[in-house]
């Protein structure tokens, strides 16, 4: 895609988005014009209003909905910030700009002719507004143009149009591909690959060593991280990687309960963002390892594992009881083995024992015998 | 520089650092033969053996050191954890690898036979031996090829050649090169730029919004971001560009005594990490802003003021009295300025006044006017 099918695209969305925008301040005046009092409907983001969805195997966000009303003493506030960050986000559409959470609210924060109140004491209010209008337009923020932080790489051999740039993830060095907050189509763009499958691996660290080790090379594949706990952008890049070159994808985390709903972020989506899910998640993500059976098989030394704590076996029967892990039996028969284990082994133990075993030995052998959860 | 070039270059650190390291187990070796009890020589990192080199103007570590010896009940088990990640850092060199500083900790990490102790307990312990080795062979990790995490970005009319991939960092879209931990010679090369200056502001944000508008292009500058308290690649890579191709380096942070701190470990250093300070420091850099006089003169509204915290007092009296701002009148009136003040002022705020307002006004007027301190 060239620089100016890149912005065919995004004066496309801003021209929809405008008009979203539009709409909801053309309510309210209508309502005002027949003397009603003027609200917005804001979808629940509460867990009540999440929900497991069976057939496509992702979380949603329900229907459930608030009435957000001007004439309200609690409400009257966030009605009017409402209005407010809607109206500010029509600025930032205009000209495709990105803007940061920070930015915006001070773009919103102003005080109220006549009295000592701020219409914003803090970011926290308007991050929360913005997420309201996501919920309200149907929309990511990232295609309003609002930008956090990003920490996620992508190295193998495909080319991405970023902003107008040709870039060859291939050619990136040690560097690879800095994963950007906004990865929506306009902005980042690819039409094909010759790569067969998308490795994530949990840390920033493994991601290097195999990056050196030319990993993505040698199995064809593309190699990518989210530094931990994945940002937005990375999530969505992998979801869309996914689904517009249709390749499969296997994660690769500790062996440990904070690495498996790691896993399950990426497959799922996480109950805090469900109404990013659908545009997130990619709920047939296979699971490569660091699993029970990998410690035996190669011989992981006892003083490499690392004793759970308290709130590490809490967390497995939290997540074992989670919907979409309740019913199934490998990942119930995994979290009885890492209870009963009492311990946690970390992707990086395999370093110790050779720094390419993990290109060489580890990953060949659970690719080549298929040695993974679905 | 082309990769086999590069190659070059690695192979002699390499020689050199294994030169290094082996002779630091043939002193040791020699001491037994004599009957000697065997130590090695740890540089003092403690700020008692930190000081201000007035001349070159930044922190530097003095010619403090501890011995640290075999037999000593106290020292005994930090002098083996010494001699084994030495050790273990001819493997990693061997083969220019880059390794993690946990994956490095599990290499080094074993039981001893016989006993229950284990060599290391814990990652901290494993970070400390690394950096008392650096102070005993007078190199950086980086340079032995120890990686950390990174978070740096850099975009601009300059080449790389990065692990033999040549990246031009005009052509990275709206990702910009993720600068990696490590950014040394052999790994990371340039040669020219036609760029006149290097523009580094705190914030990635803000680095994202000047990216986008291409404020580097318009103002032949290459344009990098520390996303806040900057990280060792960062600065080790403005040091490189700053000295090795003679750019002027400008520092743009919030007005704010965290910023300025940013802004001072940029310039002279950071106490911590005095023995990485002449590799990283850039005396001479000058600070844009954000200042007192900016407020004024761009009409930054009171509600963009955020109080200033107590912490955030007893930080600028800290601060003002360090050896490299307690006799410099500019630093010490600006100190003053902001504490009757009493508020903090983001570079975030000036993107409420315009999304382009920093790249068409307020960047251009301050290198216009030349309204930086020294």
């Amino acid at each position: 895609m060239k620089e100016k099918d890149q912005q065919k695209v995004r004066l496309q969305l801003t021209k929809e988005l405008n008009e979203k925008l539009i709409e909801i301040g053309k309510n309210v005046i209508n309502q005002l014009k027949v003397y009603e009092n003027p609200n917005v409907n804001i979808p629940l983001r509460s867990l009540s209003n999440v929900y497991f969805d069976e057939k496509d195997r992702l979380l949603r966000m329900g229907n459930k909905a608030t009435e957000r009303t001007y004439f309200n003493l609690s409400q009257s506030k966030s009605f009017m910030q409402t209005m407010l960050v809607a109206s500010k986000l029509r600025e930032v559409i205009k000209d495709g700009s990105h803007v940061g959470l920070r930015q915006l609210f001070y773009m919103c924060k102003q005080g109220i002719p006549g009295t000592k109140e701020n219409t914003f004491d803090d970011q926290g209010e308007s991050d929360i507004i913005i997420e309201d209008i996501e919920g309200v337009l149907r929309v990511l923020r990232e295609q309003i143009g609002i930008v956090a932080t990003s920490k996620g790489k992508l190295s193998g051999d495909i080319t991405l149009v970023d902003s107008g740039d040709e870039i060859d993830c291939g050619k990136l060095g040690s560097s690879g591909y800095g994963i950007p907050s906004i990865v929506e189509k306009g902005v980042v763009d690819f039409s094909k690959t010759k790569s067969e499958f998308i490795l994530v691996v949990e840390k920033e660290q493994t991601w290097i060593r195999l990056n050196q080790d030319k990993f993505w090379k040698k199995k064809n594949c593309l190699l990518m991280t989210g530094g931990g706990q994945p940002d937005r952008g990375t999530r969505r890049l992998l979801h869309r990687l996914h689904t517009e070159l249709d390749l499969p994808v296997y994660v690769f985390t500790d062996m440990d309960i904070w690495g498996y709903y790691i896993y399950s972020v990426y497959k799922q989506g996480s109950i805090n963002l469900a109404h990013f899910s659908e545009n997130a998640a990619v709920p047939d993500a296979k699971f490569i390892g660091v699993k029970m059976s990998d410690v035996e098989r190669f011989k992981i030394p006892k003083n490499h594992w690392i004793p759970m704590k308290k709130v590490d076996f809490k967390r497995v029967k939290e997540i074992a009881a989670y919907d979409w892990f309740k019913e199934d039996k490998a990942w119930q028969k995994e979290f009885k083995k890492i209870s009963d284990f009492k311990h946690v082994v970390e992707q990086d133990v395999l370093v110790a024992k050779g720094l390419d075993f993990m290109s060489k030995e580890y990953l060949p052998f659970k690719f080549d015998t298929k040695d993974w959860i679905e």
